[in-house]
């Protein structure tokens, strides 16, 4: 009997070219040079597609925040404590976070998801969904078993799929977990056979020791652990981390629901690839939002074939960058619902 | 006694660097690593140093959409028939066009204003300046006189200064006029030295032929005229055209009245590029907004110093990437009035 993951991959369809055509038509007959609104214009295609009408109706929008810790802080690089976790999940809430606020300006709900830190967490807007406080470290063994890594997806699939019936028709990915990007790197390093050079970057601010450091880690992890590169999974639960696997969730069942799922950046965008390698399309699903200052962005982003349309240099994380194109999605819906056509004039 | 645009010119100041201090001092203490909301944190020290306050208020937008049209039409290349300015200014109004729906979206004003359209405008919604019936062909000698230019240069600065009393805080600058991509090209490759291939492009939908030709004319319009590269005006009034004249106004008084002006893409560029050689200053009071798909995009951002944040492969022009970017001037006020401190957390 197949597993809910299994069954979440194996039901994500593909786009609806119908919808896709007729979008495709009304963009050419609006009062504008043919294609002028680039972007705008594929996005509006693409709603279309994924949700199988046309005109793509106005959607509720949330930003999925899955929130854990990494055994990887004990290696003593970070130069943030790792509470910050618990503290941002904590905070999300009230609304002081960054992603609080875009979302909040967006018109979108942040929904935050324990999924692994390791404490106890307050908050009565927390969903509790905590596989377990906090992975291993991944210098010195696997992160979690495959299991616990499975455990996490369906987390992120069931939060999603309570998310879509109750009406949200846009998912934006979000996390916060202490030293998530050199988790993510390892991932990548792994996935796309590159060095961990290439991938590693400054996170949160890591000055050229702790960079060094971080390389180091993400070298030792990939030697201990050597992740099967062919087998998604197993990338994930060696080096990889809960809050990785709840997004990875979260795009396999935003799919299947036929909605758009927005991807953030480095930490997301390792998610989104995850997830692509689970079952290729994925992709038609995923929205690309901003180009994260985080080094070894442009290489995951070519492996996702995505562009993004952001450049802000940002590198917070949290859901920011999804929460800021959420806007763009809006635009592309008005411009094919609100704009004139030629014929207008006559 | 000098003119109103020379009064102008002499009356931009600069940033104020106190209230930037107090803006950069509340972003290092708020929730994040510092420096991680990137360009967001710029836009609000800019904002600060622009309004001279701390923290920068929301003020009432704007996209001020300069319309004329260019004689240059009479050489036969371009692929829309010449009325779709006047069209496009008429339907602006009703709120048809794609900058109508995007400024709508951000809760902007469209202020239409015919500085040159070579036939009458009906619409109550249209602020008559009209100059002249459209410029003269530039490639059989000069757009305007140098008085024109001033003429509309000036135009742009009264509607701006009228804007700006009545409230509005953030200037975008959006234009219509078949042909202005000719225009700009022309103003460009004489200010910036550079063969007219590097910098014309294919404007609403040039084929080859069409290209080949348009390159052709900026070469003529550039032998016949022999603009003065270190003349703005002189080149304004010689290769340009009211629309872009107008614009330059715009940038003028904005700056002039601490307002942030947010240039579109290649035609808003180009004025901006000529009112930043009248008074280097501007440039201060200048946000960026999309990268546009009009060939010689980057030689021209590269000279203003300004990098665009949106990558939206978007060359309709109207001011509508300026008003996709009146979104990230909000988030940019959000994040630093409304973010919570670390102080917040005891």
């Amino acid at each position: 009997m197949n597993m809910l993951w299994e069954k979440t991959r194996d039901s994500i369809g593909i786009l609806d070219q119908e919808a896709m055509n007729k979008a495709k038509e009304r963009l050419d007959f609006l009062l504008k040079p043919q294609g002028s609104l680039g972007r705008l214009e594929d996005l509006a295609t693409q709603l279309s597609g994924i949700y199988g009408e046309y005109p793509p109706s106005q959607r509720e929008k949330a930003i999925v925040m899955m929130t854990a810790d990494n055994g990887v802080y004990a290696e003593g690089y970070h130069s943030y404590p790792q509470e910050i976790t618990r503290v941002i999940a904590e905070v999300a809430g009230p609304g002081l976070t960054g992603v609080s606020v875009l979302a909040r300006q967006a018109g979108a709900k942040v929904v935050v998801v324990d999924v692994g830190i390791k404490d106890e967490v307050k908050g009565e807007h927390i969903i509790r969904r905590k596989v377990k406080y906090g992975t291993a470290n991944i210098a010195k063994g696997p992160a979690m078993s495959r299991q616990e890594a499975i455990q996490a997806i369906e987390a992120g699939i069931e939060v999603t799929n309570v998310l879509c019936t109750a009406g949200i028709g846009v998912i934006g990915l979000g996390e916060a977990g202490i030293c998530n990007t050199t988790t993510s790197a390892a991932v990548l390093s792994s996935l796309l056979g590159l060095e961990p050079e290439e991938v590693v970057g400054q996170g949160a601010g890591a000055d050229e020791v702790a960079y060094q450091a971080k390389v180091r880690v993400v070298k030792e992890a990939l030697s201990v652990n050597k992740p099967n590169s062919e087998d998604p999974l197993d990338v994930l639960a060696k080096v990889g981390g809960l809050d990785i696997a709840g997004l990875v969730g979260c795009c396999l069942a935003g799919a299947a629901n036929r909605v758009p799922v927005v991807v953030d950046g480095f930490i997301a965008g390792t998610a989104a690839l995850i997830a692509c390698r689970l079952n290729p399309q994925v992709r038609d699903f995923l929205i690309p939002s901003h180009f994260s200052a985080e080094k070894g962005t442009q290489l995951l982003f070519a492996a996702l074939e995505l562009e993004p349309m952001l450049y802000m240099n940002m590198r917070l994380g949290e859901g920011s960058g999804a929460a800021l194109a959420f806007n763009l999605i809006d635009s592309a819906r008005l411009i094919i619902t609100e704009m004139g056509t030629f014929a207008d004039l006559e």
